[in-house]
């Protein structure tokens, strides 16, 4: 009988350090939390990563990883459906590393290589937005001049990046727990989908009416 | 002849932590370094503010203070010259205090008072802009369902808060300095007004693009 090969510890330090840095927040976490959470000695946790700095590399790696195929998805989005589909599964991978967003600009201001690619991650997540507003327009789903074209990306991204700081602010000590998920994701899939609906065309407008009524009486029925 | 009496040290020391909170993150200021900055004993400075929680609290306590006769002002809205100045004061405060927003979950974490005023001042900028969107609608420059209305009012909440930490990303060494005051101002003015081209009437429409055009051009031109 063939045996699944055990689980890297490496890789079940970066499980670990995520789940602690999503919770705490990463300024509040020390490896020596993340090795005695593991049952490890700091010298093993050493041994693979030498210092915070580079879970948290290697965490945005994973990250990058996770977004790559999905913005690459965005320019097969052909109606309101698809872009539903699109901006939840965006928001279930900022869900997944939230502590990033969390502490956003003090992580940038220690560590020059995510202080880079946090940029290049912005840009993409841009222009896979634009690609998705473009799908749109080819499809006849929606038309948009190409100044506002840019503009509702730009919108777009800052929500999509921003959202759980905004669900932090209101609910400190709950938006971000675990339990809260799916009602984060959701609201925050809601709220950018909401930036499309004045440039919708009418039987597209009506469909993405009908997807929130559908999430309104879901989210009531909670 | 009247002489005007000496600013008070407690005002002094205020000014001077802004200054460095807004270069340097407040999690990168100490209590010695402002000391320092202003040629005062750590003591003096323990005599007015014992803890810099005090420090922050009292800054706050400004922010809210210049924030309150803007965001009342906001009834008064009718068209979208007077909502554009409505906007670009309200940037205008965001800038000055943007140490607030650029550590804004940390200093959540660390700040029960910061916890439950941050999340005020959050609706009460929702119910500004709620207001100003029904000012517009009043004087027939824009129409809304209620339910538009409050999305729209929570985009431009977003958009308001975090446009400074977009700027940062892009730009982690530059945007927030003093020189770029002016054109992040500018900049984040732009983006919320944005928000409001779909909905607006022709009439209001146009006047909004002839503004967005001057901004352009005067951007060109810098």
């Amino acid at each position: 009988m063939a045996t699944k090969a055990p689980r890297r510890t490496a890789q079940r330090i970066l499980d670990a350090s995520l789940a602690l840095f999503n919770r705490f927040g990463e300024p509040n976490v020390s490896t020596t939390l993340i090795s005695s959470e593991l049952n490890i000695s700091p010298g093993n946790l050493y041994y693979h990563f030498p210092a915070k700095e580079e879970l948290v590399n290697a965490l945005f790696d994973r990250y990058e990883n996770d977004l790559a195929p999905l913005l690459a998805a965005a320019t097969d989005i052909k109606n309101i459906e698809d872009a539903w589909f699109f901006i939840h599964s965006l928001f279930e991978i900022v869900w997944a590393y939230r502590f990033l967003y969390r502490d956003l600009n003090d992580l940038l201001s220690r560590n020059r290589l995510l202080e880079s690619n946090t940029k290049d991650v912005l840009l993409h997540k841009t222009s896979a937005f634009k690609s998705l507003l473009q799908g749109l327009e080819l499809s006849n789903a929606l038309s948009l001049t190409a100044e506002d074209r840019h503009s509702c990306a730009v919108h777009m991204v800052v929500l999509l990046t921003w959202w759980l700081s905004y669900e932090y602010v209101r609910d400190p000590r709950n938006a971000l727990e675990n339990v809260n998920a799916e009602k984060s994701v959701l609201k925050g899939a809601v709220q950018v989908l909401r930036l499309l609906l004045p440039y919708l065309e009418l039987k597209e407008r009506e469909h993405l009416h009908v997807l929130l009524k559908a999430y309104d009486s879901n989210r009531s029925a909670v």
